[in-house]
């Protein structure tokens, strides 16, 4: 087999100068780069598996496709994942995908191709996003939170339907059977999950679904959206004496929503969140939510990410961190004052 | 002049080749690329620079280095740079510096010749990174928000200086004459500007500063540190009636640490933020702050910047974008309630 130092030897240069050549890590005179490639093409080295080899050591980015910057539940997986890529000597690039219908095969492959990246994390995607799995066969890849539903793609996430199931179960068990939601109008996995899990929880408590008590907010999970889905729950002839919202944020604003209409939380409606970020404790009432591992999810992601373009033996591939109801204030007995006395 | 077309027909190879070996933007055989290479060096097509030229039309990438996710500042001016650069067919890459401290000259070049970008922009430094002209002497740089205290560096910015004195003076006109200041203890410049408004507008109002009122949370504007800060001032034996903090989570941090001790805002104490954040309005009291255009300042970053990449004459180097002090809830007169009655 050519090795590098019998292309060193062919072209008249150091093995260093084939290697900044090959990684294209440094200023090559263009003579010296000419006689470098012609020395590689005429003696069949093997350039790309090199270049790639090679730049395996010389490259150490990590790419990261992250959606909406703004909300806090990304920060802190980001967060996790850029102190474990320091450690372990990586730089990180993070690239705004916008919304997940903004993925696609070509900017992935260009985005890895330009960064000659070692390795890459998606913090978000579509649950039909099947194209992804060809990509994964190719490069290094691990999902983060969002992942492809039933793709052999390594990810990374909570049990998003159990969470939502105990959510809604402890809901229940206030004595709320007439229990909203607000998910949002987006293609991820976890929002269809979530879902799901409120539909569990229903069952086994033995209580009809009814469609009127799903509300749709936007797909970024907006403030907003939260607010507006919330009005058409309270404002409607049978309203919910509690609602499950599959963010924070979301939750946020059914609680504002809720205060407009002279509602107070828990007192008047129980509400629930979903991701347990930062300012769920800025104000009361505090929110009783789902304490998602982010930091964690997003340090996991990488050491998950390192495993694979280290090709260890037994790297794992689907791993789910537990997550932990946190009861707050936001959350309380049905009692005659809620405002919901239809059940 | 040896043109592009003659190294093609030198190679036997199409121009489209060519490019793509100049640039690197695609897959070409060995024996090719070897060709192409050959030909560029016996023409003496110069490579460098058309590679360079041809890069800037093809990289398209621009890197942003950016401290602190967590921090929804950063994310609204993300979002502008993100939104502008976009539009003009360019890809951004962020990378996280953590801290100010992390920067320095050597990652920066190495960002930059490994992304091969076109240019950069930092969302934050400290006020004393001087090395950072000899940088931008080099490339394309603008700095957005924070920037050296006066190098020559393009930079966008609001008037910090004159945007707390605004708002201490509208402290002072509420009748608050005892007014803490919650700063940070980092070496950003707008952390510097901020404390010097703020006794700007005591000096107008001929009011005595007093160290004991100026209180330092963390680095990172944390909720907590704010909290801590917080405390300091508050259980003091003579509290200020009025706190203005350098930014808006440090003032909720000042308004739960205030709760905390049984002090209602803004009936004991009235308090006052910078940015204007999302959540500045998610609960009451509303917070009276600065409105930063973040996302402007995002936009106006990058349509900089490019106009720079772009070398177009008359390219702005030094922009302030107005502020605004929005009054809202938690500042308000000051009455015999207020705690502080030592004035």
């Amino acid at each position: 087999m050519v090795k590098i130092e019998d292309v060193a030897r062919a072209a008249g240069v150091s093995v260093a100068t084939v290697s900044r050549v090959l990684n294209e890590t440094g200023r090559v005179l263009p003579d010296t780069e000419a006689r470098v490639r012609e020395a590689v093409a005429r003696l069949s080295y093997e350039p790309n598996l090199s270049a790639r080899n090679l730049r395996k050591n010389e490259s150490r980015i990590i790419l990261i496709l992250a959606p909406n910057f703004s909300n806090p539940y990304y920060s802190n997986v980001l967060a996790g994942i850029c102190d474990v890529s320091r450690n372990l000597g990586y730089s990180t690039l993070i690239y705004n995908t916008y919304d997940s219908d903004a993925l696609d095969e070509s900017l992935v492959e260009s985005l890895f191709q330009k960064n000659r990246a070692d390795g890459m994390i998606t913090l978000a995607c579509n649950r039909d996003d099947r194209w992804l799995e060809s990509y994964a066969s190719r490069y290094p890849l691990v999902q983060c939170s969002e992942y492809v539903e039933g793709a052999q793609i390594p990810h990374i996430s909570v049990d998003n339907r159990a969470a939502a199931r105990d959510t809604v179960s402890h809901l229940v068990s206030l004595g709320h059977r007439r229990i909203g939601i607000v998910t949002s109008a987006n293609r991820y996995l976890s929002s269809a999950d979530r879902l799901r899990g409120y539909r569990d929880a229903l069952e086994e408590a033995g209580i009809d679904p009814d469609d009127s008590l799903v509300a749709y907010a936007s797909a970024d999970y907006s403030f907003a959206s939260g607010k507006q889905a919330a009005r058409t729950l309270l404002e409607a002839a049978d309203p919910p004496s509690a609602v499950f919202c599959v963010s924070d944020i979301l939750a946020l604003g059914v609680i504002a929503a809720a205060g407009k209409l002279g509602l107070q939380v828990p007192w008047d409606l129980s509400v629930a969140g979903f991701d347990d970020v930062d300012y769920t404790t800025m104000f009361h009432p505090y929110l009783t939510t789902v304490a998602v591992p982010c930091y964690e999810l997003g340090r996991g992601s990488m050491l998950m990410l390192y495993d694979h373009i280290q090709q260890k033996p037994g790297a794992q591939s689907e791993v789910y961190l537990p997550h932990k109801i946190v009861l707050r204030e936001s959350a309380a007995q049905k009692t005659d004052r809620t405002r919901s006395n239809t059940d």
